[in-house]
């Protein structure tokens, strides 16, 4: 998507060899005008895919979760809460997911009640490394009998695995913008990804 | 707002005497079609302060800053983060928050690059019980040295002293709804709040 590639090139900046830092308009300040776009672009990919919700991930997952539920006509969202809840109850789907920005493990949460048999399922999340959200998602659509559609990621890190791995497994994939490399603190994006 | 009202009437369950549950349509399974006309009651109570942008604070926060900041005309929104993180570095505003709901206390953060002096903020929530978030997102926006226009909440629980107090200190404060008890896992609205 080539308005999200631009943002990346002209805002977004690379720490070390790892971090893709994009919270001047993603996941810190948001832009809600390019949040908007992204929700058309993940919308007009699935179009033809007969979405019933869109699955994410709290915290910054809901922003285009948000904005694709729009662009799809105020579908339902629903968000995976990380950690321990006292308001959730215990009739859940969990998955552990490993962060390895917080370098740490956190067990994510879906309520039985919301996320049903047969329901047909996107998953939108903001950004793609290593696939550990993706999966642990995936794994909770799986438990509950309903149909992962496929997957939309605004930033995949295109030296990690995790991309690679789930088109294997045969999702169906949609990454916004594929950020290939940093270079001196550059983020290189790839053009035909 | 009637519509929030009607809904927390007729969806919303009480836990206890504390809890209220609203998770089937605004904190864990989202009513996007009523997450935007919240955002656009929040602009019209709003509409003549000049609003810039809009704070709230992670995870469930972002779903009607999202909105808010749509209904301005898609102003941006900067959510506070909770807790340690790597990718936001240490040029930040800090402010402690006490969760009620999860009995910890939490630090929230928002980076100094974004909330500049002088900006006119309008802070966002879903919920408002003892004000500890929103006293925390002031803190932060006293810190900058930016205006804060007010705050508005989606659902105030009216037997908790948050909103109160807030009034008391000059708050414009604007409470979508008011849930004044729980009555045998019923929540009580109040009619003209």
């Amino acid at each position: 998507m080539e308005a999200l590639k631009r943002k990346i090139e002209q805002e977004g900046v690379g720490v070390g060899q790892e971090v893709v830092k994009v919270d001047m308009f993603l996941n810190h300040q948001i832009d809600v005008q390019l949040a908007i776009q992204m929700g058309q672009a993940f919308c007009e990919a699935f179009r033809d895919d007969q979405v019933d919700c869109i699955l994410t991930v709290e915290a910054s997952g809901i922003i285009t979760g948000m904005t694709t539920a729009m662009a799809f006509g105020n579908i339902p969202v629903i968000f995976a809460k990380k950690g321990e809840r006292r308001n959730i109850g215990s009739d859940v789907y969990t998955a552990e997911v490993y962060s390895f920005t917080h370098q740490k493990s956190n067990v994510i949460r879906v309520s039985r009640q919301y996320l049903r048999q047969g329901m047909r399922v996107l998953i939108i999340d903001d950004f793609l490394a290593n696939g550990a959200a993706l999966n642990g998602l995936i794994s909770i659509v799986e438990q509950a009998g309903a149909v992962l559609v496929g997957a939309g990621v605004c930033i995949e890190k295109g030296w990690q695995p995790g991309g690679r791995l789930l088109r294997e497994k045969g999702v169906k994939l949609v990454s916004l913008a594929i950020v290939d490399a940093i270079e001196d603190g550059r983020l290189i994006v790839r053009k035909d990804g």
